[in-house]
């Protein structure tokens, strides 16, 4: 550690174990272990372009499953046309506030993204109660009816996704992007997979991170991983 | 689901994989789906005061690994101590927007406790610039000038949880509680090992994931579950 190290009594034998290492070189030397043990584990037989995201996705969870959980549709289209949309300036409507604090706001800034995340607001709140249905699930339906063709990154909440693809069904939805990452235990299996369903079926591409597995920074960092390889 | 269920065409029989759960249901019934399966992984061996943190870990991740690494220290005190402190009034530090965005505001507002992450001011990323030190470790140390006695809940990175131990050991910092979960592969590992010496020696409270997983969902679900738990 530069600027002062680890000292004093009995536990100075730790400061051998922390490594120096420039702040400016830190991302650089994790992707570095991260391509390595991607390799040890018997590397992934995915097109190039969808790697980086990949790699960022394991660098924000230490996660190596999502070698195995992590799908991109159609093939090595999701990627391109998720970053066309986001150079076109197309909205990006997430369910959790976490996702929305983790998404670059440079990037999004540059390129004129809204990063939009109305679940907190009471008047979301208040319909849900009435109707009985997760607030998750009225954002949905109010994000859909502002901006229908807008990349949708779900963090949390599978009942987003869920109505997010019947709005698809019902062609009301027409999303550039959906990042399909939400976690958990009750239906989140389930979501993803009717969105690689009702993907397929309506031609609509995206990013899943298939099983249980999930969450706000993943759904962050991919689309971060979109920005950052923006030419 | 209520309110609209998946239909049309080809892919009406994923619907029958939908379960229909009332939002209010989805938690209890998520948090039944883990204890059940932490019990058919051979349960833990942890005090009862613990298991709820412990729960809502793994209800955040979706990740059983957390039975194993997810470490309390001193045993069943720093789950006591956190929630006294929080109920005194104590700051919380974090060093991720994203941890600070999933932080229950009811509960801190409750309890007068200010959520503080400094990490995106533009003097702590000047003054990280001049010095070739991580931001993280300017904010730590500002926020410890600031608030010794604060909680700290640190999601995202090692420097952070380095730092803020050698300011234990210069007597600079008093932690109330540290919340050590940084994720990666760069110090990650060796910044917990340190932390667990170092509040042993100095007899700070702890609750921290070991290894490289960790993050900030995993910061703000701690600091959540402690508030929830407050009687």
């Amino acid at each position: 550690m530069k600027g002062g190290g680890v000292m004093s009594g009995n536990i100075d034998f730790l400061k051998l174990n922390v490594k120096e290492v420039k702040p400016e070189d830190i991302e650089a030397a994790s992707m570095a272990i991260i391509a390595e043990e991607m390799e040890r584990l018997g590397g992934v037989d995915i097109p190039e372009i969808n790697l980086p995201v990949l790699k960022r996705v394991i660098h924000t969870t230490a996660d190596f499953d999502f070698m195995q959980t992590l799908k991109f549709s159609p093939e090595d289209e999701a990627v391109t046309l998720g970053r066309e949309a986001l150079k076109r300036g197309v909205s990006i409507i997430t369910d959790t506030q976490m996702a929305a604090a983790g998404m670059s706001k440079p990037s999004a800034q540059k390129f004129n993204n809204k990063i939009i995340c109305r679940m907190a607001e009471p008047e979301i709140k208040e319909e849900a109660l009435k109707r009985g249905v997760t607030r998750a699930v009225v954002s949905i339906e109010h994000a859909v009816r502002e901006t229908p063709d807008a990349i949708f990154a779900i963090g949390n909440a599978p009942t987003a996704l869920i109505k997010l693809c019947e709005l698809i069904i019902e062609g009301k939805a027409t999303p550039s992007l959906i990042i399909g990452v939400p976690v958990g235990f009750v239906n989140v299996v389930e979501s993803k997979e009717l969105l690689v369903e009702v993907a397929k079926k309506f031609n609509v591409p995206f990013i899943a991170a298939m099983g249980r597995k999930g969450g706000s920074p993943i759904a962050s960092t991919i689309i971060n991983a979109l920005f950052y390889g923006i030419k």
